[in-house]
């Protein structure tokens, strides 16, 4: 294993599937994909399952009808999460991917497709993974200087930002899968320079536009792992949006960073695409600036820096509460793509346990707002808007500087390369609810009634 | 309930327990303290006990002889974690503990007593619940005023540390009990200011004293909790070593907060001492500075603010390898309170909760390092050798200004009060490993043999 594998025949852009839909030009789930997720039918308990066009192979089922072969043991997949299944590292999660292709590529359509087939459509998904730990990296380069600026105008990009892959621990509990409402967070912020904080309603609720990248087989404590061998560690990818609070995050983050402006919610897609899946669509490192310093041996690797990352061309669709009641759909705001991070998948997984720190299965990571260097491709509102100098104007009519109560945001990811057949990532979506009512919560914060307050009302 | 309770019968000084080790005037559990935590005797799983003298009561078995009533299901004993127990909330802990005091202070000793009781020296204890969670606080003002000035000379106090309870997200997964060895980081750290940094082992290894609060009754996503209920959601207290990584924090934790530099372990102690085992030590807070603004109205509670938070004496005991091959036993270097935090649980529970952050049984809270006002009350090396301008000289003649490989730190909490029987947190315990060997570390971190490095030998 490189843990960044070469294509092989699942890739093949001549396979297609009995399953019609996913021979759609436009699927994001062709025979090619077959990501992995946990989703729920009816009573059943939830379960491993693969996406395949607009259906959800259900992989319990399938195993037990012996389709699968003995590709994975059945614990690792009768469960709601994935991590047992990511635990036992890439290359049995190849082999559960060769059998599916096998039994889904197949000229004929099973005899069991009835058995084993559900309508996406018709099933609820769940978190991919029990998140044990969630760390947030900050490797969108062109998101650091532009927030950095909008944030910390004394010092936009950090000294030692071309060192070190910075990172810091995000929040697991607050962590759901795409399609659940985020609340607008009460917290402190400073309405005037220097002056005294409020409490009350977030004013500058964002979206930041991420990739979540999940940890397959576990790391030791104490040891760290070798560069060239870090992305073996990694189960796949997925979207994910760290939403946002700029205000409360902007007066509690010094000295320890963001805490509770990020503690609302973080959305993730609901499938996790493989390392084999997006084989063809790896792209080399755009070239690093030459005053920049050299990664640090431990974070160099002359194969890693030319096989690079993934381009993956993501974009934000907004749509408002008004766009919802007249029937318009969603409006793309931002486009962007995941080439353009400073650091490799293998980078941050190197750096990660360069400390020796221990990586558990199902470990999820963020790579950090991904934002590109042209002016429309910037991976959240403060920067797209300009901390509020340059509000967006929709096609409607309607401006947003930050995201008003109702607003639904979704993340897209899609994967395009002459020669192969394109796959996605799903969607990963969330709207956002009001905050919770002041005057209750007044009194429900105080623990009693009669409690009356001088903030403003939410 | 309130989270504080007041003294009940199981913190009267005249009671006294049939176990004789219990009734020593030194031991940190007598029948009045009863802490929880999981332990092992054996080839037996891994279950809940209770602290008692030198002895553990094992509370599976004690609850299948019918000798703790219906105090508590079964399942959420029998666990390697006490998460189970700890989300029923305070009146189960409350009903356990008086169960079990009925048992332990009986006139007569219990006639299976053989079979419910395990020597102390003879269990294998473990992280008293599985860690979903980990927040850590920044509470001590004293620690925020003296490390801050040497680690960011320019701003020791940060702007909002009077308004906001800052804190952070670490790490869950490298979190152990006492008794795990440690070892030393690898990282960046850099060695002249404005200079390149290097990768190589941490030269400023530290620890730092803090108390631990476990989580008991979860709390709802998107729900904020009242100040006057949140200490209702403390299932316990224990003890807290925060290792920190001084250099390959200084440099990495600019913007986003200290990430690898505290990931290399955080030890607990493997007793969890209850709310009301502490009911007769709670102590008013100190008087605020008359210039220190007000708490927000959703941190103030003026029961809250008068019933501040615990006088627990902590100290922090040194036993360099060499005091251990002359048999000499370690040597107290800092002695603290946990009365000196700047903030109550309930505060940092009632701000962790006030963005909506949902909070899980059993995740764990640090309060940050607790130093005192005085000069030898420093919760830190960093604080009590300057930095290294001041170097601790040990009685042997050993002069420490940060952490070296052999040493062993014990850190030990102790309530003492007039009219009541004192009680302690037993110990919190970790000796500090070489770093990985950087010769043999450079060639797997690049994944090959045949690698050199100019990096310094560790």
């Amino acid at each position: 294993m490189t843990g960044y594998p070469a294509p092989d025949h699942t890739n093949d852009p001549a396979a297609r599937s009995w399953v019609a839909s996913a021979n759609d030009p436009g699927t994001d789930f062709p025979v090619q994909n077959l990501p992995l997720g946990i989703f729920s039918a009816g009573d059943a308990a939830p379960r491993a399952g693969m996406a395949i066009g607009d259906k959800v192979l259900d992989l319990v089922a399938a195993l037990d009808l012996g389709l699968l072969g003995d590709a994975v043991p059945r614990e690792a997949l009768a469960s709601d999460g994935l991590n047992g299944l990511f635990a036992l590292g890439q290359e049995a999660g190849l082999r559960l991917r060769h059998a599916a292709f096998a039994l889904l590529a197949a000229p004929e359509p099973s005899a069991h497709a009835g058995a084993i087939l559900q309508d996406m459509a018709a099933v609820t998904m769940h978190r991919p993974v029990r998140v044990g730990n969630y760390t947030d990296f900050y490797a969108g380069i062109h998101h650091a200087v532009r927030a950095g600026g909008l944030l910390q105008p004394e010092n936009p990009l950090p000294d030692n930002y071309k060192w070190v892959p910075i990172g810091y621990h995000g929040r697991a509990s607050t962590t759901r899968v795409s399609g659940t409402d985020v609340r607008r967070p009460l917290g402190q912020r400073q309405l005037a320079p220097g002056g005294a904080p409020e409490f009350g309603p977030c004013r500058e609720l964002d979206l930041e536009l991420e990739m979540a990248i999940y940890v397959g087989r576990p790391t030791a404590w104490g040891q760290p792992v070798a560069i060239g061998r870090a992305a073996e560690h990694v189960a796949g990818y997925g979207l994910l949006n760290d939403w946002s609070a700029r205000d409360i995050q902007r007066w509690e983050m010094k000295p320890l960073g963001p805490f509770l402006s990020k503690n609302l919610g973080t959305t993730l897609s609901p499938w996790v695409v493989s390392p084999q899946a997006l084989a063809p669509f790896r792209v080399a490192m755009a070239p690093r600036d030459p005053a920049d310093p050299q990664p640090l041996p431990y974070l160099m690797d002359n194969a890693d820096q030319a096989g690079g990352t993934f381009d993956v061309a993501l974009s934000v669709w907004l749509r408002t509460a008004r766009m919802r009641a007249a029937g318009e759909g969603p409006v793309t705001i931002i486009h962007s793509n995941m080439r353009d991070l400073y650091w490799t998948p293998a980078q941050l997984l190197a750096h990660h346990t360069s400390s020796g720190c221990e990586m558990e299965a199902g470990d999820l990571i963020g790579t950090g707002t991904i934002s590109g260097p042209r002016e429309d491709e910037l991976g959240s509102l403060l920067e797209l808007a300009m901390n509020g100098a340059r509000p967006v104007t929709l096609p409607n009519g309607e401006t947003r500087s930050f995201l008003e109560d109702g607003d639904e945001i979704t993340l897209k990811g899609r994967c395009v390369r002459e020669g192969f057949v394109p796959i996605g990532f799903g969607t990963c979506t969330g709207t956002v609810l009001p905050a919770p009512d002041m005057a209750v919560s007044a009194r429900e914060l105080r623990g009693g009634p009669g409690f009356s307050t001088s903030l403003p009302p939410g």
